[in-house]
């Protein structure tokens, strides 16, 4: 089974001025870390068309599917579609499916102003993505599936996707809770790394308690390979006499 | 005045795995915002120093500033320090005010580990940032700002940061609430557009209400651009009977 990476591009002037707070990055995140795609590298840019371009580009060299999200809508400042035809050298043009799906969605074709055409604007050759809430579809063209922004819409648009991609190799992940202090507890898990060095082990401290806590979590797709890198971990933390929980 | 302008790199593979959802890209957005220092771009990339690296000359190419979040903690999964000092061609060496610092928020220097120690090894050239909450201290190198990447602690590392960094043209944004389908005034927005280029105009809409809402947002540095703008919207409004309040 081969594993499939990902990256992410969230799309909106309105996440870098800091009034939105993206969530997509997260929900995708998890997403794709029960769906077995590896996720690379998440960026957020402005709507901006060359911009756009540059960073598709980009990340068309670092993974191999890559996840928009926002700048699909009917208004001026929605230019993904367009980035997106540009960068894979494709004409954007009214999508017979997805007209005749907005133009059911609000009624009939009297309905169908300028913005609303707008969004039957895809890329000749990609795939639409059903929109269940909004009607307006997303699309995949080149391995690049472009999403809505906002997060109900992306959250099914995602869903639908994800039934249509090969699941990868799962990343199964463990926590060991510690009441010690992340530094004092430092060497220990450096050594177990050095002992497992495929497998992935991190170390969370958690500052709201008034005592100290850590997590640390193991992530590999090999169960074996985690069973061993916890047993290790386990032992190591009772020889230390650091009072752990899993 | 001149406006700067910051990226920002966020640094962990929790976050890429969506076991934890980054919240300090928004806070620096909108902290950077509110100071008037235009955020370009932001990513999130994993714990892996060559990627660092790779990703700091990027940014250093796009921004004059650079936030990093997260990878400056005691264990071996902490790997921004490092990365940031092979990518800013320093040596990596015990700052001993970092060292003194932490001695005496552990007690002595008989409290001073491996770990701990980690904390203190900061790039030769470096300026520290205070850490209030738990000592070991942020720093900055080359216009990278290095900070923690709990929120509690990147916080008041932003904080002291902010007080240190001049004041940008600040960026004056208002909100005009629309009850309207976002579709219906795309010609209307973007007809606005058209007569103040300069001006920025996202149009958001909203879809957890039963009827339709859009929120449009203005923003621009200069308040009289502002104001026509605005003048012009709410003529623009009122003459298609959409109902608005600003």
């Amino acid at each position: 089974m081969s594993t499939q990476t990902a990256s992410i591009l969230v799309i909106g002037n309105e996440i870098l001025s800091g009034r939105t707070h993206d969530t997509n990055t997260n929900s995708i995140a998890k997403t794709l870390n029960e769906k077995g795609i590896t996720l690379t590298e998440a960026r957020v840019i402005p709507d901006d068309i060359e911009t756009i371009i540059r960073h598709i580009r980009d990340l068309k060299q670092v993974s191999d599917i890559i996840f928009t999200t926002g700048g699909i809508g009917p208004t001026h400042d929605d230019k993904t579609a367009e980035a997106v035809a540009q960068a894979c050298h494709a004409q954007l043009e009214k999508n017979q499916h997805a007209y005749d799906t907005l133009v059911n969605h609000y009624g009939d074709e009297s309905m169908m102003n300028e913005g609303r055409t707008k969004m039957a604007m895809i890329p000749v050759g990609a795939t639409l993505i059903d929109n269940p809430v909004s009607a307006a579809p997303g699309f995949m063209i080149n391995n690049i599936y472009v999403m809505a922004g906002v997060p109900k819409i992306m959250q099914a648009m995602l869903d639908n996707i994800m039934i249509q991609l090969e699941d990868g190799e799962k990343t199964i992940s463990r926590t060991i809770i510690c009441d010690e202090a992340e530094s004092v507890m430092a060497p220990l898990l450096s050594a177990v790394q050095d002992q497992f060095p495929a497998v992935d082990i991190g170390s969370y401290p958690q500052y709201n308690l008034g005592d100290p806590r850590v997590s640390i979590v193991i992530r590999h797709t090999d169960k074996e390979q985690l069973d061993h890198t916890q047993a290790a971990l386990i032992d190591a933390l009772t020889n230390a006499g650091i009072q752990h929980a899993f």
